[in-house]
């Protein structure tokens, strides 16, 4: 079983669910087995298999059939299988923030190490630390090199202390860090995303992921959204730089979780990329970020960045380099552009949309040699937030519902009793409750239907009663909750459509439709296309890809001709701003309805 | 009257003295204008003067005669006169440790200024702020530059205070400033001394320097010498920061009084320029300084660094870079490099020795295409420590001495009672006491000889009686205090025979013998010759050439090319280590003897 990497024994006839529970793979089941819930889609890749079920014939098109994907609670081992499992079918904790489909580069990083054994001074020989260190790189081909400060600065004791011999770490003819000899050098990738922190650990010489971590961005407790954070860093004293410190730090203690779990010291981060939002760019790098909230939105910089690591604090080989993605927009970041490198977007020859979504939604649509994009306010409902009920993905979070015949079956994260809905469960319920007939297609609430009451804030559907909830208190789904959903949707099907119309291209010609981000990873693209937050693009056309701006991110660690690609593609691509987009409003109305 | 630039009419028959005097200039007069202390010698640049005296013959060579060299209180002006006034003959407060002669260099800095006016962002040119800097620099002939952080940091604000206009200024393809339109790019050179700092600003446009400024080493509440101040950095867990904080600081503030003085702002001072002999180079650098005190002493780096402004804490442009000359080894820093370069030392085809006098006298020798340097432990005698009643050269400090039959004739910084004795003064002291037959050549005081008096701590002599001092104390000279002059000279002399040994080359070869340093400035050459530490080289061959570090310094603030040429000097500079050197200790010993 793919990713999980576990194998299992199980007594014939019994489906490949309870093979994936006897293997401690816990697959997404709301239905029990009984085959409506669609949640343990496998792919099999290997091995005979029971002939599909009625059951799969209605969740699966004809072409996931024909690739091997089966509901694995109705599919039946005729033999040895291999399975793999997305990770939309699994359940925590195989669920990180961290995944993402990596795109396999050459391992031709930015930082190069060469081994040195050096002869120490004496009375003959007196020529200064640095210049032994040079002229031992010279004879090994590599003259003419500056030394970074900090690595000067801790020179003398670090030769001595490794008796004269090192690993002298080159980046573009600088000196950035000085190892014990042999040392494995590994690169730090970053995605700061306004809520979350994703962090990857490299081997740099052969690309490997050593180790990855999600972790709160601690800025929150600045503000939750981009544009509050802007508000703090500019209108107080110390704002920018307060804000700054927080996301170092917690980067620097990813860095250090990640070098303990691969077993090698922070020292040997000799590379670094960072992406981001513009504004979590800009915050990162310590920029000021006045005016990304003030028309017309430009940011500081757009072109890609190599700033000291001492400059920013981070804690890694002092002497090294962040590398900053580029920017395209105030409101298309780093993080975008990395997308568009980990999703193969820049050099794609099929119609591909590319859809990360977030408090701020990017999407890009590459057709006909172009890239066109734009950034909708999506807002933070899908992460939980601005929802009376809703929380983050955390245990007891509901993350799938079904509504079948007026009764409510759920599925929380870590299996726990319900405490509150996560982005991907409001999502959800909204779609169930639309198509139990408990919305219109306004989205107004209907009351009389089962599950509605009154209250005086207005009407709530009762999702989940205080006698089954972990808290005791009813979850509910209230009418300005369904709003929420209804604006986030709506603002991203008014950005895809204007994109496809200002490319001339309808949505059925879309041949690639990719969904990055967390969230995304994990909605139910069924029901993400019947609200028509997504148009009517045939399903298998759609790719969860996870978060593709931490596999871009790794890309430029991994091979620095990425880093080139994407200053490139940052600049070739078109940037749409949606605010003053003359249909926009008029789109924006019409794509509420569901 | 050069270099104070004061005018004065003076009756007829007048000596030239009387003029200076009239005029604002102090000279030094010892003799009150009899002719025999030789303090007031000028040159007369234009004009007629009296025909020699008897005493001018015996004060001055006849090339010197012959080159105008006259003494102010012998010659009389026949008409209008334009004099030079050499350092020397200058009393306080026109003596600064920060007079050198400049050799003219062309104009040609390491940074720029470009004049820019950039087109405001609009909803059609959103553009971020680095883009349309880098855009506008472009279209100036500047494609391809990177941008400083802290440069990126300011950057928005910058703009937008200054309307969108701007003087970007570049250093090797980096914008270090971003200052207001047609600014004037200052440049700081700074000599780091172990007492004493000087610095100079110069307009890197004109090569002119716009104020100069002496102030104490702060480093000395740490520690007098170089060891000390070593012992301090190594062994306190934050000395070798405390001591970089302290002299970056010190600098920071000459930075302030030299802008204030010069009506710029410390952000104009776009390139800095710093020489100190090794281990205050090392310092001022953040560099451990524990191998520049444990055989075999090599210093980190010896090679020419440009360090971060950003990354040393000085208070002058945040972008901007501090380029620090090359060492040449541990006891032969950046500070004699500069020498090397005002004193043209570097391309002279005349065999020519240099000494810089110091705590730490390092000199040069130039003969036969070749460089030859050396360091010579003189200890801080000639800096007035180590002497019972020494000073530093303050107002009161007795900085001439004559002795004729018997009688002490001394002269003072600022002309105030005496309270000690100077460097100049401590040598002059003891070479008349030698003449006036009060010391024998092995140095030891003649009890019985006038004003000799015994205490329990050994012999002293009588410079100053209680009641003619400042402070109502003997001034003194002990048997200890001359054994110092006799260990200080005997160092340097010992230096100069080894190297001219080394060199195959008599003391009579040598063309020219330059003295740079605060005390080779004030010093009296025939006594340094009487006494032995010079050898007997006619006197007309000796220049005084005052603070050369800093003159090199500011060289290569003027001139880029001169600090390849200062890498070229250090590397070609064969180091003669003393203390190993075989006939070292005899030569040593035969020196002490006057």
């Amino acid at each position: 079983m793919e990713p999980v990497g576990r194998r299992a024994e199980i007594e014939a006839g019994a489906s490949l669910l309870a093979a994936a529970q006897a293997g401690g793979a816990g697959l997404v089941s709301l239905c029990g087995g009984e085959g409506w819930c669609h949640g343990c889609v496998v792919h099999v890749v290997a091995g005979e298999v029971s002939p599909p079920t009625t059951a799969e014939r209605q969740a699966l098109t004809e072409t996931q059939l024909s690739e091997g994907c089966r509901l694995a609670c109705q599919a039946i081992p005729l033999g040895d299988v291999r399975l793999d499992i997305p990770p939309d079918s699994l359940t925590a904790p195989q669920r990180l923030q961290v995944e993402g489909r990596a795109t396999e580069v050459a391992a031709d990083p930015l930082v190069t190490g060469v081994d040195l054994r050096l002869a120490p001074p004496t009375l003959r020989d007196l020529r200064s630390d640095a210049a032994r260190l040079e002229a031992a790189l010279a004879e090994q081909g590599q003259p003419s090199v500056r030394i970074s400060y900090p690595v000067l600065a801790a020179l003398p004791e670090r030769l001595r202390e490794q008796e004269w011999t090192c690993r002298a770490v080159l980046r573009q003819g600088e000196v950035v860090a000085v190892l014990p000899l042999a040392s494995r050098l590994v690169g730090l990738a970053v995605d700061i995303g306004t809520t979350k922190l994703a962090g990857y650990l490299v081997d740099l010489a052969s690309g490997q992921t050593l180790a990855q971590m999600g972790a709160m961005n601690p800025q929150i407790a600045y503000g939750e959204d981009v544009i509050s954070r802007i508000a703090h860093a500019e209108q107080h004293a110390q704002g920018r730089q307060q804000l700054q410190e927080r996301v170092v730090a917690a980067v620097s203690e990813m860095a250090d979780g990640l070098c303990a779990e691969a077993r090698v010291s922070p020292d040997q981060i000799v590379e670094t990329v960072v992406v981001g939002n513009t504004a979590m760019h800009h915050l990162f790098a310590g920029l000021p970020v006045r005016h990304l909230a003030l028309a017309p939105y430009v940011p500081v910089a757009s072109q890609a960045l190599s700033l000291p690591v001492r400059d920013l604090g981070l804690r890694v080989a002092p002497g090294g380099y962040v590398e900053l993605l580029p920017n395209i927009a105030g409101y298309v970041g780093a993080d975008h552009v990395a997308v568009i490198l980990a999703t193969d977007l820049w050099r794609t020859s099929r119609t591909t949309l590319v859809v990360d979504i977030g408090t701020n939604t990017e999407i890009t649509l590459a057709a006909g040699g172009r890239l066109l994009s734009c950034s909708c306010a999506s807002g933070p409902a899908f992460e939980g937030a601005h929802i009376r009920d809703g929380m983050r993905a955390a245990p007891g979070a509901i993350e799938r519902v079904c509504i079948v015949q007026g009764k409510v079956h759920i599925y929380t994260v870590g299996g726990q009793a319900p405490v509150g809905l996560c982005g991907s469960g409001i999502l959800d319920a909204v779609a169930e409750m639309r198509a139990a007939g408990v919305l219109d297609a306004s989205g107004a609430m209907q009351m009389g239907a089962e599950g509605v009451r009154s209250t005086e804030q207005g009407p709530e559907y009762v999702l989940v009663a205080a006698t089954q909830s972990g808290h005791g208190r009813d979850i509910v789904v209230t009418g300005r909750d369904v709003r929420e959903i209804q604006l986030a949707k709506g603002a991203i099907r008014a950005g895809l459509d204007i994109l496809l119309a200002e490319a001339g291209i309808d949505a059925g010609d879309v041949e690639q439709f990719l969904i990055a981000g967390a969230f995304g990873t994990y909605l139910d693209l069924s029901r993400a296309v019947r609200l028509g937050m997504f148009p009517e693009v045939p399903l298998e056309r759609f790719r969860q890809v996870g978060n593709a701006a931490g596999m871009g991110a790794k890309q430029v660690l991994i091979n620095a001709g990425r880093l080139r690609i994407a200053s490139e593609v940052s600049r070739q691509v078109s940037y749409l701003e949606l605010t003053t987009y003359p249909s926009f409003q008029e789109r924006f109305l019409g794509a509420l309805s569901m």
